[in-house]
């Protein structure tokens, strides 16, 4: 890990320390994603039958789960399993079904209704992958506030295991919430499938979920073409944790690495204004480190990583928010306290008691969330995400009489004479 | 105008009748734009100089608007117009700030607190074309949600004027919601310097607002790279008039006129179940046209609009939730009633008394809405396009004893281990 002295970087190295590692997509994989999707728009199911044959080394009959698939996932899944995915389930509802978006109305001038209708979004199309391990609990987070906004359809893909079924835990996870339809697919081509719809799977509205670089470009380039809406832009998981003095150096240890797993892409940052805690961490990653299973990825996504010294937490919180981590974890005596300063993250833990992992799995919040600095303009997926707000307005003839000057002057100085008639016929009429 | 008999086409024929206008980006579009956006990239201000002398024919000496541009606008500007504008902003606050995202916590287990806070983005750019006219509705449109979301700072780039001044009413739009700074700037460069910041223009975290091709196109090349994230993919505009026997021909003739005058790439669509409709709403529109100082332009799109006739009033509402148009017009005799067969559309105007105009202008609700179909996974602009959603979760000894257990069945499921040993080394020490 690099350990680095914020006060003693100039402002060139301090923007060093705060760079992701390079995700520039390669030229390549753009236009490996783009044949793939052009492929797909093409070849339909066929195509999707090639390509899955040539990347996942089967070549399903049907992409489709069936009702005897689902049968045999729900005996395959223990009973413990099963019952963490319901109970995380619940919270993630509880949670998700607190902040959803209300309609409204006001009256904005005598006669004059304006207000806000919510829709579900009709059909939408949910990732879940299965690179090293499959995702189960991705796809809890993707169906329950599907299903709390009521879309008309929600279709999830997951790509296909060596012998062809899907796994079955995401499979219990996708009934769980209530997803109509499973597809055994992966890569940029789930996603073309999902845009484009083949004869097999239907055209989605709006695309959600994480997935590895072709799946993220696959996501940006469908988008571009206006074929689907996408969530937000995702990339390699990272977290930030500003510690103080009375930080437990086994717990930070713990919670960088639970992030470093991720993948060798993974970054992870350690603040703080303790010069002592940053050695007391560092030993306690390599106690911790020997004994994972996944220590080698966890390695590479270390060397990448930065502990840095400040000088104090206000400093902590000003680089944190600069940064605009996708998980924040406050390792501090006074969390509370300080959450008024975060302004860019994606989802903050407070406190020596909350790890990311809560957060992961089963607190209640959304794991789904932005990567790479977009927290700063982009939030996790939430109901909303699956939600069309609709504005609705009314006028009664006292209505136009009240704000029609209003519209008609300023149709004027825009030169726009339709816009004004339009409002000129309704109010000789209303008068 | 086309006419239709929707239940006289085959599924191709009504395809084809909802296909928007092309709006392909032409390859040469997307090669210029990029050019555009590398050369100020690289150059900065000197290439924003040179390609605004190019472009607007005029080279400003600085691109931000003095305190004395801004007190000659105020003197530009006449009393009535001015008025309008502070009472359109009015209604706009009215309306806003009552759809405004709170705060809220709940707890999803004993000792397990998760909430979710709202931030302001911290700095936020606003383009308000000037193309065939200055749009100052368009600055109330972006700075009143901006001014009530809180951003830090505030940015706008409109285009300068032949003279090289900036329009003045756009100017004292800008001052009446509080926007902090307003440069001079327009087309593709504008965004570019919005998004990557020049000695001049600073960096924004998100763009806002309509433009012409070059604009959309930058807006999505500058998301794409991940360098600021844009309010929605935005085109040409629309509007869908559903129309029964009792509409007012002349109202309805003068709501497809004020779309159609927009730009001869705007498109008009009529919906009836009464065929003399067809008829009378078409002799309106001849008459109506005659009188435009923009016929010409309003001609050209009606020439690529449809008036189609239906058989029932539900089969209208299930081809506009098809085409989920930018504007809906509900010219009916119940339009309470039938709002809740709407399921994707940007704005909606119900009855005789409520011209597209009024959402133009000054009824309250946005005019920044999504087009070419996007209604139906993006919403029209709102308070909540300009903040961020955090979640926040709290953890406590005992609320890590209560859920700790289904977070560790949960990662062992996925393979991860340091997410076990995270929650692990906190039960071991909550016990």
């Amino acid at each position: 890990m690099n350990r680095l002295t914020w006060s003693q970087l100039d402002a060139g190295a301090q923007a060093q320390a705060l760079q992701r590692p390079v995700q520039a997509v390669a030229a390549r994989t753009r236009e490996s994603v783009a044949a793939l999707i052009a492929a797909v728009r093409e070849g339909g199911d066929a195509a999707l039958r090639e390509i899955t044959l040539r990347f996942d080394g089967v070549a399903p009959e049907t992409f489709e789960v069936s009702e005897a698939e689902f049968a045999a996932a729900e005996q395959a899944v223990s009973a413990e399993l099963r019952q963490a995915m319901i109970d995380a389930a619940a919270r993630i509802r509880t949670f998700h079904q607190a902040g959803m978006s209300q309609g409204y109305a006001v009256e904005t001038a005598p006669g004059v209704r304006c207000e806000r209708v919510v829709r579900p979004i009709g059909r939408v199309g949910l990732y879940v992958p299965a690179g090293s391990a499959p995702l189960p609990s991705t796809a809890l987070m993707l169906g329950v506030p599907a299903q709390l906004a009521g879309c008309r359809e929600v279709v999830l893909c997951t790509p296909p295991r060596k012998d062809g079924s899907a796994d079955p835990a995401v499979l219990v996870a996708a009934r769980l919430t209530g997803v109509h339809r499973v597809f055994k697919l992966g890569g940029a081509q789930a996603i073309a499938a999902m845009a484009y719809g083949t004869d097999s799977v239907p055209t989605c509205d709006k695309l959600y979920g994480p997935g590895n670089s072709y799946v993220t470009e696959a996501k940006q380039q469908v988008a571009q073409d206006g074929a689907a809406a996408i969530d937000m832009p995702a990339g390699p998981s990272e977290v930030l944790v500003i510690a103080d003095a009375g930080a437990t150096p086994a717990f930070v240890a713990a919670d960088l690495l639970s992030q470093a797993e991720h993948g060798p892409d993974s970054q992870v940052l350690l603040l703080t204004d303790d010069a002592a805690m940053v050695d007391r961490v560092e030993a306690a990653v390599e106690a911790q480190l020997a004994q994972l299973s996944r220590a080698e990825i966890a390695a590479q996504a270390l060397a990448s990583s930065r502990l840095i010294l400040v000088e104090s937490l206000d400093d902590a919180f000003a680089i944190s928010n600069r940064y605009a981590p996708e998980h924040l974890i406050l390792a501090l005596r006074e969390p509370r306290a300080w959450l008024e300063n975060v302004e860019a993250a994606g989802s903050v833990f407070l406190g020596d008691y909350t790890p990311e992992a809560l957060g992961d799995y089963c607190s209640g919040t959304n794991h789904v969330l932005p990567t790479a600095g977009a927290a700063r303009a982009y939030s996790g997926v939430s109901v909303a995400s699956f939600q069309n707000l609709i504005s609705v307005q009314s006028a009664t003839p006292a209505g136009i009489a009240a704000i029609g000057e209003c519209a008609r002057v300023l149709a004027r100085a825009e030169g726009l004479d339709a816009h004004e008639n339009a409002v000129t016929l309704r109010m000789e009429a209303a008068a």
